[in-house]
Parts: structure tokens; sequence; C-alpha cells
């Protein structure tokens, strides 16, 4: 007889660890609101019950739910948890926000080190109270723009993984990867197939015959932002996972569609809380409020921010109120206000009165990890070589909507020798192609990291983001081991540059050849190990600093951080030229060259 | 780029092998039906497109839909389709009947042999059209009423068969073995948690706090029999298992407790089509037409005979006309008739124009799966000893309800020694407990046909049967390897079961010293190797000689079948006395006596 069932069958002298006592309480395979107690031992649900009296004892803990709902803990079906801040540091914000289990990306440590970076995600996240459930980078196994990262060994590596327990599937595949061309990437996707796993999408812009063709490769994607979108994704099979986070609010587009969807066809997500919102308490529980202020029916809503995802997923014994079920548990004064008063995670209590009452993590990591810039930063590698604008004028990316950098033309500023650093009188370049920020014109360079490749280095120029003055500089970019910079000045730029590398990356604004704000993301240049409030200030500064000096764009440090990010069109950088998305070809400076590759 | 993308993408030159054309095609994500084309390449779905006509080759396999309905092809979640008759016999069949995966319990093959009987029917089904997917029989590891059949090895050998591909978890359980008593059952449990598999239930009468401990051992179950027991089941978490095959119909309970339940909580099986149903068409579509008769809506009912199950058991690529999935798709003229026109499984048509157009596989069975009755039929293992019944009267089963037997006394007839079968002149008894037919007095005897335990054998006795002369003997008994009689006449015991030996398994009818008719299923020794036209003749031949003979059940071989089955209360037979199922013990003949364990 298992733990529980002395519990379940109110055995004389069986007591339960924990009751949740008096709340209506959400059973999801009745799609109802009953009111029961909830019976907890160890890390599961022993049983609901009328009355959880003859359960309790000395040593149980009850929480009165007493007019309040009781629901599964919520789960974030797609986030990015181990960038910005690592998710140790952001655990208690994230209960707090009523988020007990991410299905996240491994956009930090997996993306830089793959296989083994995956695997310290792992280690890192075991035991958290909030579940991690990881998701393999594919971008290892990616060769649109640059040669691919993995070798076979590596991809061994990662099937190997696909059988970890928390581990689900393969992460969000930027459409244009693997629509109409050959890929590497499918050698990962027939193993994963193999393996039962869930393959994340990242269709942004992907309609009709090439959203047929993604939904042969994927089964869930999260970037529909418009109703006939949602729609047409549902229609060939793939989940639909609807977003509303720190970059994104997609909700309305969801609720339109929603008449239109099987309701078990779709889940919730942030797609990343970073840490000024996470300070201000958003999780999923706002998501849920957001869905139902948007007319998502309360109970879809809910299904979809608990039993959905994990259905999809398979997070076996997560996303409902029932025994043998783990003990993850919402209590909230409402559907309308959704305000977070206790968390329950795998058993224990970790929100009372709406505060975390658990303290983050802050055991440290390890070198290997935190020490991982080295990058030349000689100030050539900041400008353009002359030759690239034989009549003055370059193909350069201009800021759009939210992510987007579209394509245009820029003349440069034709910069003299830059003077001599190396004290032998001699001027250390020729003359070069660098920012104007009169004219609108900055530089945008991306040096490589990867240690296999850091001798890549490219600088493309940049339009629309308003730098007056100085420079900005960060390793925190997506996608790729990099550091990036966006430049109204050259020096400046291999201050900052310089800067981060001391940090161990981060970000940081140079101004007048000196810093004028920095923030050290450490782990794996990426994330930050500090309190999200520190983090959240920090960005703040960094972020005024920037205004200050001019920059428009609503997400100063975002849009740098995603120039180099091939998942929204269509003119990008990398480490060799510029990235045209939808052409999916390396471009140069050159504004009628052909394509390279 | 995989093989379907050219075929979503309408390249020039690509062609489908097979398109399911102008049909209204469920598209489970949106539950809307839309006019479109369905293209297969391989096994796999490629497209769903508005129009085909671009990807119709010279080689296309075109299907004409117009004015009909496209499904997924259907699931039966739970069913036994290995005793009876053999599955690659009845796959045809099955599939006319519109069912193209089924989720069966190893109730021949693996009861009898265990993990190497599960190995066995894994390769037996290997590439069937029908997608076979298997539990694995818990009973080898249930203690209550005889000794538990596994051991640590098999144990091992169990776990290991958890992981393989097409099985999908542990199979049914009677409530009463695990349920408020420790059971060796629970190791098994354990492991099959860890390995994130579905564990089957078997709640026949389970309720109230008895239903709530259940709830913490397993998944699902199909055993509610009336609204109440759906909705409870629901409550506690239990995925619904509706029910409509040859045992019973339950599908007006589920309809009345449907708008209580979460849709997508809730499956629809059989629970077994035996061969004149097989014959008759009695498949999946069967069950949904029944369903939606029954007022489930239309769309519900065919979710839960499709995605369903296929989420719940986790059978991926099933269940959904969708990209990337398998190609079992189903064409029926309406919802409302369900009438099956073309059944396309794993991308081939297997069933035009109603008619299969496929043949049973044949291949033979090992000698080692064909020549497992090798038993002891001495005449007085038929009688129960004069001792039993001091005061002349036993404890006896009384025929039920369907399979339920109840308890009873009834004063057997005490027989003088049986007739010197010896030669040497000795009687070869004492005298012995045996049937009174005209008092409604039967013997009802069990012997255990496991190698290791065959010394074992127990007379009980019956009533309420009817059988007026002569017995019956079968070898296919549910959930244990044992023969068992039901005799009038003892004598015609000894004869029955002989023939059933000879026959490596089977059925016989013996009267007057002869058999009067018999079916020979000699694989596992329950299951026939023949087409299930002349096994279902050869049923229906045995019943009428034994109504003829005055026996007035409803289903006169069944009732002998599961005399030993404790998943139905209250009194069954053992190979070592009667078990009192509900008290959860087995006890003897004397009525008055104490249970014995």
């Amino acid at each position: 007889m298992n733990e529980l069932q002395p519990i379940a069958l109110e055995r004389e002298g069986a007591t339960a660890e924990l009751v949740v006592a008096n709340g209506r309480v959400y059973v999801s395979n009745r799609r109802e609101f009953l009111e029961r107690d909830v019976a907890v031992v160890g890390d599961r649900i022993a049983a609901l019950l009328t009355d959880a009296e003859s359960v309790i004892g000395p040593d149980t803990t009850v929480v009165d739910a007493s007019d309040r709902v009781v629901l599964p803990g919520l789960i974030d079906a797609h986030t990015h948890a181990d960038i910005q801040v690592t998710p140790e540091r952001a655990a208690p914000a994230m209960l707090a926000g009523g988020t007990t289990s991410i299905v996240t990306e491994t956009s930090g440590l997996g993306l830089l080190f793959g296989s083994r970076g995956v695997e310290l995600t792992l280690e890192r996240t075991a035991d958290l109270p909030v579940t991690a459930y990881l998701t393999l980078p594919p971008q290892w196994f990616v060769d649109t723009f640059e040669p691919e990262r993995g070798d076979d060994a590596e991809l061994e590596a990662f099937v190997d993984l696909l059988v970890r327990e928390r581990v689900v599937g393969v992460g969000e595949i930027d459409w244009i990867h693997v629509v109409d061309r050959e890929s590497p990437v499918e050698r990962l996707y027939d193993r994963a197939r193999d393996a039962d796993a869930t393959i994340v999408g990242h269709g942004a812009g992907c309609r009709g015959d090439s959203l047929r063709a993604f939904a042969t490769v994927v089964d869930n994607d999260h970037e529909a932002i418009d109703a006939d979108g949602i729609r047409e994704r549902a229609e060939h099979g793939i989940h639909v996972v609807g977003r509303c986070g720190s970059n994104r609010d997609d909700i309305d587009a969801l609720a339109a569609a929603a008449p239109d969807l099987d309701r078990g066809s779709v889940s919730l997500s942030t797609d990343g809380v970073w840490p000024a919102d996470l300070v201000d308490g958003v999780g999923m529980a706002d998501v849920v409020r957001r869905a139902i202020e948007a007319d998502v029916p309360e109970r879809d809503a809910i299904d979809a921010a608990t039993r959905n995802p994990a259905a999809h997923f398979g997070l076996e014994g997560r996303g409902v109120v029932a025994p043998g079920a783990f003990a993850d548990l919402l209590v909230v004064d409402g559907l309308e206000s959704m305000a977070v008063q206790t968390v329950v995670a795998d058993g224990e209590v970790v929100v009372a009165d709406g505060t975390p009452n658990i303290e983050p993590r802050t055991d440290p990591y390890p070198d290997s990890v935190t020490d991982t810039v080295s990058v030349d930063c000689d100030a050539d590698r900041f400008t353009a070589p002359l030759e690239a604008a034989p009549d003055g004028v370059v193909r350069a990316m201009e800021v759009g909507q939210g992510l987007v950098t579209t394509e245009t033309t820029v003349e440069p500023a034709v910069h003299e020798a830059v003077a001599d650093e190396r004290g032998d009188g001699t001027a250390a370049t020729d003359a070069r192609l660098g920012p104007d920020p009169d004219a609108d014109v900055l530089t945008a360079t991306l040096i490589d990291r990867d240690p296999a490749t850091d001798d890549r280095a490219f600088t493309g120029f940049l339009a629309g983001y308003g730098l007056e003055t100085g420079a900005v500089a960060t390793t925190a970019v997506w996608e790729t081991p990099g550091l990036a910079t966006v430049a109204a000045d050259t020096a400046d730029a291999v201050v900052a540059a310089e800067r981060v590398a001391e940090l161990g990356g981060g970000f940081a604004v140079a101004r007048d050849g000196a810093i004028v704000a920095d923030l050290p993301t450490p782990v794996g240049a990426t994330a930050a190990d500090a309190p999200v409030e520190e983090v959240a200030a920090g960005v703040e500064a960094l972020e005024a600093t920037l205004r200050e000096s001019g920059v428009g764009v609503a997400d100063p440090l975002l849009t740098v951080q995603t120039l180099i990010f091939v998942g929204v069109p269509t003119l990008k950088l990398t480490a060799s030229g510029y990235a045209d998305v939808l052409g999916r070809s390396r471009v140069g400076l050159e504004p009628t060259a052909d394509p390279e590759s």
C-alpha cells in the first residue's frame, strides 16, 4: 500500500503533512470547482476529502483557503529561464507569480556549451522549488548562416539527454532553418521523434505553404501574433502556445481565435520574464488573469496553464489537483484578480500571504562557467573596411517594430587611421568605415565568443536606434555565443567591449572613453548571478543611460541583444556578415552584392 | 528536409502516394470539419491541402471521399485482443470496424508466460495493420488469493519491457488486490511510475474511500457502470474509459455523466470484441455511433476514440489528422451511421467499400505456445471430499447478473466410489461430493495449468447455471492459466477436460460420455488460430449445445470462463479454494469455516 492510501482511506492515526482546507478546488477532470480539502503526503497529493479533519494531526500544516480558489500550480509552457538572471535566483519570484513548473529553453549554458551546458543546467535546477523542464538547443545543428557547431559525438550526447527525466524535447527552431532546405538538425529531429520527444517551433511570420511544411517538423509554436495565424497553426496540428511576458502580449489574438480551437490544444507561456517584471510579480498567474480578462473562458485559461502543457510535453504528475499527482497548488483570491496567496510546490509551502518564504539559492557557479569571455577588442574589429563601400553606401539594418530589423542603406563615415595605440608612432589601421551618429548611422558589431571560431567578427551598420554618443556592448545576445556592440563612437565601443570582457560577460555603456553604466551577467556570459532586484536596477540604469544618449526604441538593451537573432526578420548580424533571414543566405556590406552562400 | 515537406510545399514534381480527396476532414485541434484533401507519403500524413491536384501523379492512389467524413483512425482504449482468437486473425475485421489502433491487455500469452509472452505478443503484432499497443499483466505480482507468480528477475524483465515502443504501461488490476492491503505489485507500479508508464485500473464496484485509495494507484478505469461512478472517478483524477463491446454496453451511463466531465479526460473502448461480434462488424466505429446516438456530442465522441486515448497512453503520432502524424484514416458515410467505407492504416488502404482488402496473417505459432496443456484429469479432481460437508451442505457460487457470482449454499450429491479404472478390482476413490443437477447443484472445478503449480485443483459448487446433463470444459479462462469445468456429470467432466487437453486448449462439451461440441483455442490455450468466422461458428455450436442441455444464462461459455475471474464479485473459484472477493481471502467448502488466509 503506497503512503497516500492511509490518508485516502482516512485510516485511524494516519495524518497528512499538509492540508489546504476549505477552498474551492479546481478539479480538472470534472472542469468544476468543488469544495474540497486537499491532503498532501510528501510531495504528492494523497486525497481530495470533503472534510480532512480526520487526517489533520499535531504536525500537519494547515493552509486555510476559505473563500479562495485552489488551482493546480501553473506551468509556463515556454520560457527562457536561464538568461538575464539564473533560474536559482529567479525561483522565489517565479513562485510568487504562481509559476510552479516551467518548460525552458537552455538558451544560456546550453547554447554556449551544448550538451555539457544542458547537463549543468539540469544539475543547477535539480530540486529547485520551481520544477524546470528543459529543451535542448537545436542551434548546435543549424547551418543556415554559419557553419554547424555540433558534430556526431555532440549529436549522440544530445540524444542521450533526451531520455533524462526533466528533458522534454528539442527547443525552439526558427522556421527558416528547416523549411524547404536541408539542415543537419534533421538528424536530431529524427532521433527526437524516435524518443517521443516534443519539438518546439518558432514560426514568426511563417504562413501558408511554409507553415504547412513547418508543421511536418514541429509540435508547437508560440509565435502566432494574430487570430488567423493561430487558427492556421491549429488546423495543421500545431499545439498553440499563447504568449504574454516581457517580450510580447499576444493574448488578445489568442482570445479572438479561442472559439475556433480545441481548448485542450492550447497552452500559455511567458516566453521569458525579465528581472524587472519578475520583481513586479509577473508570472503565470498574471498570464491567466490576462487571458480571462480577454474573455478566454476561465476554465480554458486555467487548463492552458496547467493540464494542457503537462499533457503536451509529457510532464508526468503535473497540472492537476488529483490523488497521486505532485502537490503543486496555487491558492488565489479569485479568478478575476488571480492574486496569489499561497503556493505549494512539491508539497512545500513556498509562498505564504503572497510572499516567498524561501531564499534564492546562491551556491556559486564554477569558473569554467563564469570565465568564458576572451575576445580580441582591437579597434579595427568595430569598424568596416573602406572597400566595402566603393560608392560610399553600405547595406544596413534598420530598427523596426519589436525585434524586427529591416534592410536599408546608409552612408557611413570614413574615419582616418585610428590613433596609434602601439606606441611606436605608426598608425595601427588604415582608413575605415565607422559610425556617423548625426546621420543616424551606427556601427553594429558581432564578435564570435566560441573559442573554436573566435577569430570571426563582423561590423555592419544600424539605423533607427538613435544613439547619439558612446557605445553599448553586451555578451547577453540571443542564440549565439557572441559579444555585440552598437556604437556612435568606435573608441567607446572598444571601452564598452573591454569592460564587458572584464566582467566575464554582461552589459556596459561607455561614453567619452569611460564606462557610465554596467551590469555583470557572468553565468555563461548571459545570466546574472545576483538578486533579481539588483539585476532589474542594473538594467534600468543601463537603459536610462542609453535613453539619455538619444536611444528612442522601447527596449534599448533587447534591441542590441536581438540584433543577431534570426528568429525575427529580416536583416540580422552574424560574425561573418549579415543574415538575410528570409533569403536564408549571408550577405555582405555592399548593397548590390549577391548572396555569399 | 523531410520527405513530407515537398508535398506540403507543393513542389514541382512532388507526388503523394495516397490522397484522400474531397472529404469533410475532422481537424482535431480546430474541432472542426474542413473540406480538405489529405496527402500521404509513406506511413505519414504529409499535408492537408485545399486541393491536392498538384501532388497527384500517375502512381498516386486517390480515394474519393466526396460527401463523406474523414476521421482519424479509431483507437480502442481497452481491449483483450489476444484471447478467444489471435490478433492476427482478428485484424481485418477490426479494421473493417474502424479500429486502427488498440491498447490491449496481454491476457493470453502475457498471463501464461509473463514477460516472455509479452515479447512474443510484440513480435506477433509487429507491423500488424492494426497497431497494437500492449500493457503488461500485473497478475504476475498479485498474491491476494494465490501466491505471487513473479520473482525479482521477472520484475526486471517487466521493467525492461516498459521502455519498448509499443508497451504503454501496466494492464488492468482489480482494485481488491491493491486497495488497503500490501501487495507485491507495488514494486512494479513504482517502477512503472519511474518510466512514466500508464497504469490501467479495473475498479468494478469500487467507490467511496476505496475509490479514493484506488485513485492513488491507477490512471484510468473502464468499470464505472453508472453516471455517479463516472463522475466520482473523474473527480479523483481517473481518466474515464467508456465501454461498449461484447461484454457490456455502458454508453448510456457515460452519456449521462458527459456534461460533468472534461471531455478530454474520456476515452472509449470495447473491452473485447469476441469472434461473433467481429464477424458482425462490431468495432470502434460502432462504439462512436452508439455514443453519438446516446447524445454524447459528436466531436466529443470522436475525440474519445482518437486523440484522447492517444494522449492518455502516449500513442505518439496517433489520433489526429495532421501533418507528420501516422496516416490512419477512416472514411465514413456520416456520423449518424458511422458506416465505414475506407480505412487507411499506416498509409495503406486496408478497407475499401467497407470490405477488408487484406488477409489475416496465418503464420503458425511455435509448439511452445500451442502445446501448453498438460493436466491430470483424474476423476477425483472433479469432485470434492465427503468431509467438506459434514452436515451435507457446502458453500457454493450462484450465477448472478452478468459475470457476478454470489455466495450461496447447496447440498451436493454423495457419489459412491467411482468405478475402478485401475483394473485391479479396487475402487479408485472413496465416496465423494458431486453434482446433483436435479437440485440445481453442479460441480465447478479449476485445475491449475501453470507447470510450476499444476498439482493444484479445486472443485467447488455452482447453482443457477442450469446445466441438466453432461459437462463443459475450457482452458480459455480469464486471468489465470487453468482448466475449468462445470459439470452435471463427473464422468463427462473428465471426458470434456481430456478433450480440451487433446486440443491443446479450447472448449468442449460432453454428454453421456461423448463429446458433442468442441473448439480448439491452442494459442496459449486461450486463443484460436483460425478464421474468425469459424471460431464464431464454433462458439455458437458450443453454446447451442449447452442451451439444449438446459443452460439458461445469457453467455453460457463466458460464465464458465469467468468463474475464476476475481475482477467481479463475490465468490469465485481458485485452484486452492474459493476466493471471497470482497473479503480478499480464500475460503473453503464448509459454509461456516473462517477464511483460510
